[in-house]
Order: structure tokens, then sequence, then C-alpha cells
């Protein structure tokens, strides 16, 4: 009989050995994600060949990343996020049917009670920061627009921050907004230009990023979560094509299509019309929503 | 210009976007680690393909595994032991010339002071448990014995736990002991019959267990660290071959060589050179170490 089949660990045959235990899992997909887990940690093990020195700092690496979370702050999703798996998990959970916007990471600065505005109103409480307009429409994949659609929208300030990282800073709810449209599909908003911002790079995935050579920053961005009746509910951001980190999200989270243009403008008729004082940015973008039961394109 | 080449994340080109990043590494073992530990999470994830909930009921599962972490008690070691991880990494930096005793793992119990003791004491402080006595050589590869080679060891009581899990009820140092061959690399000492014992099962890695239908106990066993002036340190363990978890050791430290034979032994007069009240166990082992320029058999 075989070291294996006894139950005994070889290095040949690890990976049968530790999930031929989980043979009584009542949780079938429990099971499976497991077998991968330990398949693939296996051969990560095997190829990396760490010496017990590699994997105490490895164990000390989670241990740490682990500690530094709070109720307010999520270490393991930002490793997640600096690895890619978050944008994975987006990708595979958001296989969209051919010309539905895409989707990206919520982040970690959603607020779920922010007020519903008018259409049009400014969402900038301390007229701190460059001024902007966004407008555009919800269609459906046929170019139709849709009415009752939500569009919960939130950004940092002009230095990089959220309301919620400088609480006695910045007005409560400064920078949020939930609009609704109507039967023309149509919004628009006032607020001002987002700068990009490091994420929190004081901790143990901070220090990786550092070893590694990579900047923690994130190109500017405006956060949407788009809501519509007989629609898949949208999570995404725009972006500043113009800003510096464009190609190189820490957190990867820019695709091509989220690209929108923040066009510098001089027109004082305008700027009067939106209480500016002077020039002002604007930005055009349209959102298009699947229909819950659209097929997806697949993989 | 494709989507990857602009550092925007694809799924088909997640990878090579992601260990993309880590060109400006300066530690190059660094950079190696990441892009294989990149790679294999991103071939998990998209085997898997968790939904989002999946995602984050991993996330949860890491913190807590990080957060139950303290001075006593080290869950991502558990959770490396439990999954084969330890014990690979053991048999990667352990590979022995032929005839060299094998190695396992260290484990949570082993403290650095235990006393040195004359040839023969008896490690049992509390009179509890089934006597035993142990006895053998500590060889070279040429089956030569190696004078002042010294043997620490250190074993879990009748009960199934050690010393510095019972602080207050066991003596100080109970069951510990470090021992020094002389000219003829004999050793012996005295003892009680270890029990099996389950590793600490309160936190995320005994539930992952229970979910997988998996049991938390080692096999009955006794620790060793060999030390001696050029040759390898042997950190190893003999095991009882009729446990009943012999054949699932949760983590997975048993091997073939391992195997101790435990003889139940009635022989009134050696009971009474022993000061045993009657019949007692016997184990006769004998340990081969490594010298410390011997080539490795390799993988």
């Amino acid at each position: 009989m075989e070291a294996h089949e006894k139950g005994f660990f070889t290095e040949d045959d690890s990976v049968a050995v530790v999930t031929g235990r989980n043979e009584n899992a009542k949780d079938q997909r429990l099971k499976q994600v497991m077998d991968v887990v330990t398949r693939k940690l296996h051969e990560a093990v095997k190829e990396i060949e760490p010496t017990q020195d590699e994997w105490m700092k490895a164990i000390f690496f989670l241990t740490q990343t682990g500690q530094i979370c709070n109720e307010w702050r999520q270490e393991f999703i930002l490793l997640s996020d600096v690895l890619g798996v978050s944008m994975l998990v987006d990708a595979i959970n958001n296989r969209k049917p051919s010309g539905a916007s895409e989707s990206t990471v919520l982040g970690p600065f959603h607020v779920a009670d922010a007020p519903e505005l008018p259409m049009g109103a400014n969402i900038c409480l301390d007229q701190k920061g460059e001024d902007m307009v966004i407008e555009g429409r919800i269609l459906d994949t046929d170019g139709q627009p849709i009415t009752d659609a939500l569009i919960d929208v939130w950004q940092a300030n002009d230095e990089g921050f959220y309301d919620v990282q400088q609480k006695g800073i910045q007005p409560d709810f400064n920078l949020r907004g939930v609009f609704r449209t109507g039967p023309d599909g149509r919004y628009w908003f006032r607020a001002v230009k987002p700068k990009y911002y490091p994420i929190p790079d004081d901790g143990p995935v901070g220090q990786l990023l550092k070893e590694l050579g990579r900047h923690p920053y994130r190109p500017a961005h405006l956060h949407y979560i788009i809501k519509a009746d007989r629609f898949e509910t949208l999570t995404t951001h725009i972006f500043d094509p113009d800003d510096p980190y464009i190609n190189s999200d820490a957190v990867f989270g820019v695709k091509e299509s989220l690209l929108a243009e923040f066009r510098r403008t001089r027109d004082p008729e305008r700027s009067k019309q939106y209480q500016f004082a002077g020039d002002f940015w604007e930005v055009k973008h349209d959102f298009v929503l699947a229909r819950a039961n659209d097929e997806c394109r697949g993989g």
C-alpha cells in the first residue's frame, strides 16, 4: 500500500492526500472551492519553494493584514484589490450583454443613505474645488431612455478625500447624491472635479506595494450605482483619461469604456446659469443598463 | 493598442496586467513570489468563479483568522497545517540524503529553555498516565554513533495536553527534557504514553474543518529536535501506529518512517529498576542525522 493510501503525506501526492480528507463534506460547493484552493496553494508552494523563513513571513503578513482590520478598514479587501482579485470577481459576475455599460469595483466609501436630490443639484456642499457639470442619459440596450432610474453618485473632493474620511472637515454627505430620471432618461448634476488619491497605504498592503515598487494611487473618478426596475443594477465609475495614474490604477478598476471626457469650458452664460464663478469642467456620459433577464456574453 | 498594454484590466489578461506592475520591484525574489501567487490566485478564481457573496465570505474568513491570533495562538499556521502547506514547506526544505531520519512539523508547543536532564530521567513530573520507557541511538548515515548529540523532547500528557496549555494544573516543564548522548550515541528516558488530541478547533479553522466533515485530531506522538555539531538539525515526531487517528492526522504530520513500536511490557524486574509500579510501555527508536554538507536527494 502506498503512503498516500494510508493517509500519509508525501510531497508528490500532497494534493490528493489533503483533498482526500474533504470527502465527507456535506456542502459540495465548499468541497469544490477547498479542493481548488488546496491544489492551487500546493502548486504555488511547489513552484516558489519557500524557505521556512519565507513561509513564516507570509504567515506574519496575513496575520497583520487581519489584525489591522476594523469597522472602518478592510485590509483583506485591499489585498484582493491590489492583486486584481476583486476586479476578476467583478468581471466573472458581470458579463454583460453587448452594448451594456461595464461595471467596476464598488470601493469602500459608498454610503447607503445619501439624500435623493432634484435633478441639477450641486452635490459639492463646501464650495471647494473646480466646478464641474455632469450630464447624460440612462438607456436600455436598444437605445431607449429608462424612466425612474436611480443614479447614486459619490466622489472624492479636490484633495482626494471622501466625506467619511474627513468627518468634521467636510460637511456630511458632501459630494454624494441620488437622482431619479424622468421619461427622457436624462440626468444632470453639479459637482467638483475629483482628484487621484492613494488607497490606505500605512498597513501591510501599503508596505507590500512599496516593496514591489508600486504606487498606491487611484486615478480620479466618480462612482455610480444605477438601479432601475427590470434592469441589472450597474456598479461602476467614470474616469478622467488625463489623470497621471490612468494607466496604473492601484486596484485595476479602469476599463476603456469607463473613460469619460472631462472638457474645460469657458462659457460665461452657462457659468451664470449653473451659478459657477468662472470656467468649469464638463462631462457627458451615457450609461446603458442590461435587462435583468438578458443573456450574458459569457467569458 | 490592446487594453492590457494601457494597464487596463481584462479578464483574459488579468495575470499579465497585475504582474506587469511588479517590474520595478527591487527584491527579485519578492517579485518572483508575488508573480506566482498572483498567477495561482487568478487561476483559482477563474476555476471557482466565486459569487460576490462567496468572495466576501472568503474575505471574512481570512479576517477572522487574523483577528483570533494572539501571543499564544497562531490561526494562520493552523490553516497552513490543515491544508498541508506546512508539511509541504517542511518536505521542500528537508530533502534528506538516503538513510537519514525524516522530519515533520515543529508544532506550536516547543519551549526553548527546557532543562537538560541526566540520561534515564523521568520527564513525567506528576505521576499521571501509563509509564513508558524510550530508548535508542543517535547515528550518522554510516551507522556510527554520534557523541554529544542534544535530544530535546516534549509531549502531551495522557489527556492530550501540553504543560503550557495547563499552567497551574501540570507542573512547569512537565513532559519536557533535553538529553545529551555519550560516545555510544545512546539515549533513554522515562515518560508516560502520550494520547491523541485536537488542534485548537474553536476558531475559523476549526469551523472550516467541521464544514468539510474533517475531525481536528492529531494521533499520539512524541516531539524531538535533535542537534549535533556538523549535522543537520532534525525536527521530527515519533508516532504510535495503533492510534485511532494514525491515518488521518489533522495536520498531515505522519510519515511511514516515523511510526515507532509502542510495546506493552510485563517485566517486574525491569519495572522495579525503572521505579514503575507495574506493566509499562516500551519504545525503541534510532534517529539518523544527515551531515551538514550531505548532498540532498532532491525533489
